[in-house]
């Protein structure tokens, strides 16, 4: 049986990736050797870190804009580091919005670096919505966000302007939806959502704000060093950034970042349009923050959980059990799972109804 | 035609761990869904992860020793700064012996951390040898050294008695022969050489030594919270650290590291024997510190090498030219090269004495 899955990540890639990817593991580029065995050096792999990096810029919209793409390993929580390191002065200053369990990972990583202001946070409302009234310090070095809450299900529908850099942890959205990504100086992602397998961090950096903090910095945390090397520091994580490759290959094939969110849309439609007329559920996030890429929701009477379980699983449906944190279901929606998948839940949830009714 | 390749890395892998992984990203464990996109807390994941650390510590000898086992990512790299943020003290010293292009590289990021104490290096003679007299400063908080340079091709056949901590960079030799591994307080490895492909670097610590720096540590970059956290603090590089315990699996079954050091003991004694007594060639490190991994030669007639070069492209063989700081030639000879590589290798270079002479 077709499986839907609605893991958080790491989280379901296009069928196309997980062929190619295999068959390059068995013989790559038709050389008569695996994908895994060949040298991060060798012209084949080299040719695909840079269609790599050019694509990203590419999607994004920033070729020729003075910005960087690497593709870096530790996941974004060694970028948490990273960033303060590379951006943060010596006895300088960062301002932070705390919107969630890895906005507030990111702050206390900032916290080893200097003073680290958070200019407003959720938190007392178990991180529901996303605060919209802060000001940001036109002295702080730079203004971190996270756009996207996959544990909440919540997602900023625009970003503060400022004077100052403008950091974003994007690791659950990027590529999901059309924005002005000239607006961000610093645009960090691990690959496990829409780009890639686990086990490589995107990084898009406009080259200008780097090497300004008075800081020296180990070599394999400072961004002008993978820069300067091409992103070849040291061996790249291969596979995950060749499988990153064709997810991005896919995307472009598919008509890039606006065919994506037209599908994107109507997937959330399809399914907060059932969370809100099935008297059953009811979402947890605030409604004009919702994201578009993880829809939280709980039965309003608990008592009829066994039989919905029971029920999405025989569906077919998987990953679907929302995190700890928040209780209840969390239906992640990233770019490569199907309209079809959202429509067998939506089905399910509306036979519930029918059934208990 | 079958290919030989003595790639320095990444490397050549056992056939079976490149059939396995494949397999398991169109269909992991027969569950339906691709190793790619399956939670890394699933009970399927979480179970690879465990088995992995515990193969680990039992191919090393060290169970029930007081040590863990960490798959981490960034690559050997960065532990060249983990290692002193973790076992430096504040205001404390360090010693590091500097044997190649790593060793130093380690060193550089040491010096961030404070005072960073070379006991000796071989550099003067382009690292061509290993030195052997040298003390190790008692009040040192740890001494650091690299088992075997796969730039130089040479390999430290035994390891100083010290009463500080024992820090080891095993990156290339890594369960290739067999050690007393307990003589050891840390041994980290970049797993692309012995263990599996690029993008998870592997850590084993004597958990007694951590924690007594006096240091405020950013959490990822410190080892107790990634032991706490059972090597999953965060998202974990999915597909390296599977495809690395299918390449510990396969050690395992071929009886361990004792049985594997014999075959790159043949290996190792083939090829040297043919540079040895072959009119065309000459080794280029020190005979007693030869590498049993990364056979260096040259050719003592350049006129010889267009000839030379075809003839190995012609047997199949690929990844054999050396460093360019080296020059000449590179055999690496890992654990999963078979011996008859070698031997086609050996054939083409006797026929390269008989069409000379």
């Amino acid at each position: 049986m077709k499986k839907h899955n609605y893991s958080a990540g790491p989280c379901i890639l296009p069928q196309e990736v997980f062929e190619k990817s295999a068959q390059a593991i068995l013989n790559f580029n038709d050389s008569g050797l695996s994908l895994l065995e060949i040298s991060h050096r060798s012209k084949d792999f080299v040719a695909v870190m840079e269609e790599a990096r050019a694509l990203v810029l590419e999607l994004l919209g920033l070729e020729g804009k003075g910005y960087q793409a690497l593709f870096l390993s530790g996941g974004a929580s060694l970028e948490f580091l990273m960033v303060p390191y590379n951006l943060m002065k010596v006895n300088g200053k960062a301002a932070y919005l705390d919107t969630g369990t890895w906005a507030s990972g990111a702050i206390k990583e900032a916290k080893h670096f200097g003073e680290t202001l958070v200019v407003a946070s959720s938190k007392p409302e178990n991180y529901n919505f996303i605060p919209k009234e802060y000001s940001i310090p036109i002295d702080a070095d730079y203004f971190h966000c996270t756009s996207n809450n996959t544990i909440f299900g919540t997602q900023m529908q625009s970003f503060p302007k400022t004077t100052i850099p403008l950091v974003c942890d994007m690791s659950s959205d990027i590529f999901s939806r059309v924005l002005d990504f000239s607006q961000f100086d610093l645009i960090y992602a691990g690959a496990q959502k829409n780009m890639g397998p686990a086990g490589t961090t995107l990084v898009v950096i406009k080259e200008e704000i780097l090497g300004k903090t008075g800081r020296t910095i180990p070599n394999m945390l400072d961004y002008q060093q993978h820069i300067a090397k091409e992103s070849m520091y040291n061996t790249p994580p291969v596979f995950p950034v060749y499988a990153s490759l064709l997810t991005l290959q896919w995307l472009k094939n598919l008509g890039g970042i606006a065919a994506i969110e037209k599908i994107n849309n109507q997937k959330a439609a399809l399914l907060y349009n059932e969370i809100d007329s099935n008297p059953l559920f009811e979402g947890t996030a605030a409604k004009e923050d919702r994201s578009k890429m993880n829809a939280t929701f709980v039965l309003k009477d608990e008592s009829h959980q066994e039989q919905f379980d029971k029920m999405w699983k025989e569906a077919g449906i998987s990953g679907l059990t929302g995190h700890r944190s928040v209780g209840g279901y969390r239906a992640s929606m990233y770019n490569a799972l199907p309209l079809e998948s959202v429509q067998v839940l939506v089905d399910v949830m509306q036979e519930l109804k029918n059934r208990v009714q």
